[in-house]
């Protein structure tokens, strides 16, 4: 068996691994960029976050990612009041996301469940601040695989923080199987070797390392035109060479076709049928945003 | 070096190979289930011929696939007068594609240039016809991994036919790197295996066979629905695997998409330059379907 990282809600439990279908983390709940979602935020107006968390559930989320980093705001308290929020008003298991380690305690205080903690770097300062943190939780962790150096264009710089962040958790009695590593996607539009870089990394983590894995799906497309087009594809090539999840929009069709396509691919949509569910009906003009167009569509047509 | 196939017309060379842009072999020109293609090629009108060759080259096809299949008719003739007037109208080079072997001498024997024989199958009468063709004509040949027994649903049994191949291929002094092997795509709605199947089919072929790769990319999507969406996932995650070339539809933009993000993700679209000429501009509505509705777009808006 393949190695399993088990992440749970107070209602739901979810398991991210190879021979299951792939984990879509939900990255929404941000206000990284998004000015009006800040200054509600920090206002305690948390509407729009409500309507992203359902959105996103709808539209095919596992898990959902909770950011506060908003300037000159209390981090902490703001992430902790989010998750309570959300995990009121969904099921699925939420990544606890911040750089600050104040605000990740915070949220793992009033989490219910098994959170996956995003996350640590191989910095040794941050490996000494937070892994004490997951030990204590006995949460999952995000391993970005950059240290006090930066981040390294070799691959094989790359592949050896992973393994000093997997080495060094396991001096906390921290198992392998709740390391998920991000390898770090690069754009591609600067760096022509970034999609080999990343499924060689990726084709490591599973074979050799053997540990999970996800990333910032979008980056990828950084400054390219039809950046969902390029999604799709580097979800389904990544899916192909051993990537078992993503920090990535499940609002953008496309980037989900790409998912949904790669679970078909991988044998891991049994029957097709997800697939079938999804696109039994055409999509109708119109709804090309809606991820469920295709079977309300269906409704429809079966009402008239 | 790894393996290339070097394929041409009396006006390009192409070459098939792992460290080149994928190759996109139109399929379109071909009568099976195309009752009005049928009847009008029989009666020897090649004007639907005809506008396939031009439309599918502007979409993007590196080589044709020509097939002149057509029940109670001088296939032999047929397909080699389509073969001449096909070459008369575009530079790329062809594949010559039919189950009889007197119809793959005619079009050999009018061909100019290399062309990509398709194909032999691993049955013992079919490689003592095919192969002292493709040792005439020093042409390269698709190897079809099924024989007497039929297609077997053992992958290991696939790759022992396509090593019989390449091995009776020797003993007439065609090389390797002349044999283009053809997994036999499985549909993933009747095998929910067939995805795993292929990528472990191509991975071999590259890595221990260390041959070119083709196959009827369609076939994998049979009888789903949104089958385009499953093709562009399906090319993208073979092209992954080590598939270097597909016989399918370049006017469907999904499909040519997954090629094209595949393209980028593997290095093989220096600095995005295709995918950028190709999506710089939104694709205007009523133009999904063309090939170039990006590029005609932009010229539009600077012309206004």
């Amino acid at each position: 068996m393949s190695v399993e990282t088990k992440i749970s809600s107070d209602k739901q439990e979810i398991t991210i691994g190879f021979d299951h279908p792939f984990c879509v983390i939900g990255e929404r709940i941000n206000p990284t960029g998004r000015k009006l979602l800040a200054a509600e935020m920090k206002e305690g107006d948390f509407s729009r976050v409500e309507a992203d968390a359902i959105a996103q559930v709808k539209a095919g989320a596992t898990m959902l990612d909770v950011n506060a980093g908003i300037p000159l705001a209390d981090e902490p308290k703001i992430l902790a009041d989010t998750i309570k929020m959300v995990q009121e008003l969904v099921d699925v298991p939420l990544a606890i996301d911040s750089s600050i380690v104040d605000a990740l305690e915070a949220g793992l205080a009033v989490y219910k469940g098994k959170a996956l903690l995003n996350s640590v770097t191989g910095e040794d300062e941050q490996l000494e601040r937070v892994l004490p943190l997951v030990a204590k939780y006995k949460c999952a962790v995000v391993a970005i695989s950059n240290d006090e150096t930066g981040i390294s264009e070799d691959p094989n710089v790359r592949l050896a923080v992973a393994k000093k962040i997997i080495e060094r958790a396991a001096d906390y009695g921290i198992p392998r199987s709740d390391i998920v590593v991000d390898p770090l996607v690069m754009p591609v539009g600067a760096i022509n070797t970034a999609g080999k870089q990343v499924m060689y990394i990726l084709n490591e983590l599973r074979d050799t390392l053997k540990v999970n894995s996800t990333c910032g799906a979008s980056n990828f497309s950084f400054g390219l035109p039809n950046r969902s087009g390029i999604n799709s594809s580097f979800l389904s090539m990544s899916i192909a060479s051993g990537m078992t999840s993503a920090i990535m929009n499940p609002m953008h069709d496309l980037d989900m076709m790409g998912v949904m396509a790669g679970n078909v691919m991988m044998g891991h949509d049994p029957n097709c049928t997800n697939w079938i569910k999804r696109y039994r009906e055409p999509v109708a003009e119109g709804e090309a945003s809606s991820a469920r167009g295709g079977r309300e569509g269906g409704r429809r047509r079966r009402r008239s």
